[in-house]
């Protein structure tokens, strides 16, 4: 019978450490079990990869057209290896940039979504991309966010990181700090407090307690004394929010509220910059740091970390954020499932 | 014989929960055998506080003058209690805002201070002071590290955070964060990295590696992509301090600088603004995020938390803030004094 809860895997980029991460985490005894894991991307690499980094190869079937995906899945079994012909072994090397790499890693990709928008699976669980080699291939999106917006049509996906209980959002990312601090606008808060709340109102979050937006300026300003982006956006912001009928409170200051989040004091917590959000979530737990996208048609849960082309092909990456990115999902899913 | 370590700990503001966490941290079995505790503060009080609170008063010896202090000290006694005669109990409220407990607090840090100057004690290990209590007794210093400066007429003490292994410091603290980014120029950067330089030869640290200074801007600015501050100014100052011979490297991205300070890459992490380094260490182990302040003529550490009034004589507070700054202290004096 089918699983409550099936995961579509894409390999990566197949010169990093993505496929070596994904069948760690499937010899990890207890993630089977509780899911059906299909693993998206080329079989003879995955079998060369198990080989090199001297890791189990575990698999119930080999599919390769969609029919056989859905009926190796109802059958309820632990792992399901969806086989595409993408990688020619007499070509491919670990941690070189290669146009066969990236359009591999974007194969599996748009195959892993069909099998979600086909409803064969559940959710999507990513190992990591490499940005040159997508480029290299002809593909103009430069990374995983980009890409699932695009297969999507998703206009503005939202991300937020989660490190064991830490669940933190970001109201901009990519900005040089001077830019983040003009972004901090009432208009733009109020907008990024509605957003995380209608994304977490959902069982997967502690719907019983408030979210918690964090200040800019060191002690939220101490009234005006330094930084006045407290009294003129964040407050009267939060205020709206609360009149919406918004569970809302802040702002609270940056060096307490991450440290209030990690002990369940909020449904989640909202950073107004990059860092704020990124030092709390990867100071907590670096390898256990991983990013859950939102706005999509489906859930998508991903390691926060990179190819790592120095260290791809020798067995010696860690598994520890593929295995949280696969259970975080699993956690989603369940509690989502539980609340129908 | 007197002890290696002899710590003088004043009371903090009386009404808030110093007396009540210096008590329990002395209850703390493993501390008193380690070193000599002198606390100084009103003995009334504090039989009050373990009263109310039910915590044990342990005390070997109360003394009211330098002279019998010292020799209680060179008897090698765990704890010796200095009366002062500070507190009017007819008078006293806990959690109340009082010139009587600013005058107290203050006459504590003071004795506290000459005790170590008179080669009595060699460290000072500090409760919370309340900044209304200070100001209601008259005296203008809003805080321990300007009564610190003052009462040894040190210009620049700096401070250092200590979150178990993780030793962060700050270029700049209680600016705007808008001021924060005005604020890193290479020769403020430049200067910094000299004066951590300058407070990290020494045993209490690990010498063998590398400074670290973190990036302003998110992935440091991705080449200028989004901020210039690491070009113009963070690299440059890096570059002009290895030139000086001083072991440092940077900038490296906030993201991932802390966690590496963490694990035990650097001897510290410079942070450039007030919450990059406050958001490391406070969500990594809130509880166990201690100050300590270099540039005095001795070390001091000190808790990073409030008089939390609101709970004062309660007997619920924690005192495993107080009981870490004390074993911190500890740690610095005997790494200093095994390395003469």
């Amino acid at each position: 019978m089918k699983r409550a809860i099936v995961l579509a895997v894409p390999m990566g980029d197949p010169a990093g450490i993505g496929p070596e991460i994904v069948l760690k985490s499937v010899a990890h005894g207890d993630l089977a079990q509780k899911a059906t894991l299909v693993i998206v991307g080329d079989k003879f690499l995955y079998e060369k990869t198990a080989s090199d980094c001297a890791v189990q190869y575990i698999c119930d079937e080999v599919v390769e057209d969609d029919t056989s995906c859905e009926k190796a899945v109802e059958k309820g079994l632990d792992v399901v290896f969806y086989h595409l012909p993408l990688v020619d072994l007499d070509k491919f090397a670990y941690g070189k940039i290669s146009g066969m790499c990236g359009n591999a890693a974007y194969q599996a990709i748009a195959k892993a979504v069909s099998l979600i928008r086909n409803t064969i699976a559940h959710a999507l669980v990513t190992p990591p991309l490499h940005k040159e080699s997508l480029r290299a291939s002809g593909i103009a999106s430069i990374g995983h966010t980009e890409i699932l917006g695009e297969l999507t049509g998703t206009a503005n996906p939202v991300t937020m990181f989660q490190t064991l209980t830490l669940k933190v959002f970001f109201m901009t990312r990519h900005l040089s700090l001077r830019a983040a601090c003009d972004a901090v606008t009432y208009d733009r808060v109020l907008s990024f407090i509605r957003d995380c709340d209608t994304i977490t109102r959902s069982n997967a979050f502690a719907m019983d307690k408030p979210l918690a937006v964090a200040g800019l300026n060191p002690h939220c300003g101490e009234h005006g004394l330094f930084g006045d982006e407290e009294i003129k956006a964040v407050e009267p912001a939060v205020s709206a929010a609360q009149k919406e009928g918004i569970a809302v409170i802040g702002p609270i200051g940056a060096d307490s509220v991450f440290h209030q989040g990690k002990i369940g004091k909020y449904r989640a917590v909202l950073s107004l910059y990059h860092d704020q959000g990124h030092i709390a979530t990867k100071t907590l737990d670096f390898e256990r740091t991983i990013s859950v996208t939102w706005g999509l048609p489906f859930l998508r849960t991903s390691v926060d970390h990179g190819t790592a082309y120095d260290i791809a092909g020798k067995g010696i990456a860690s598994s520890i954020g593929m295995t949280e990115a696969l259970l975080v999902a699993m956690h989603h899913i369940s509690s989502e499932q539980g609340a129908l």
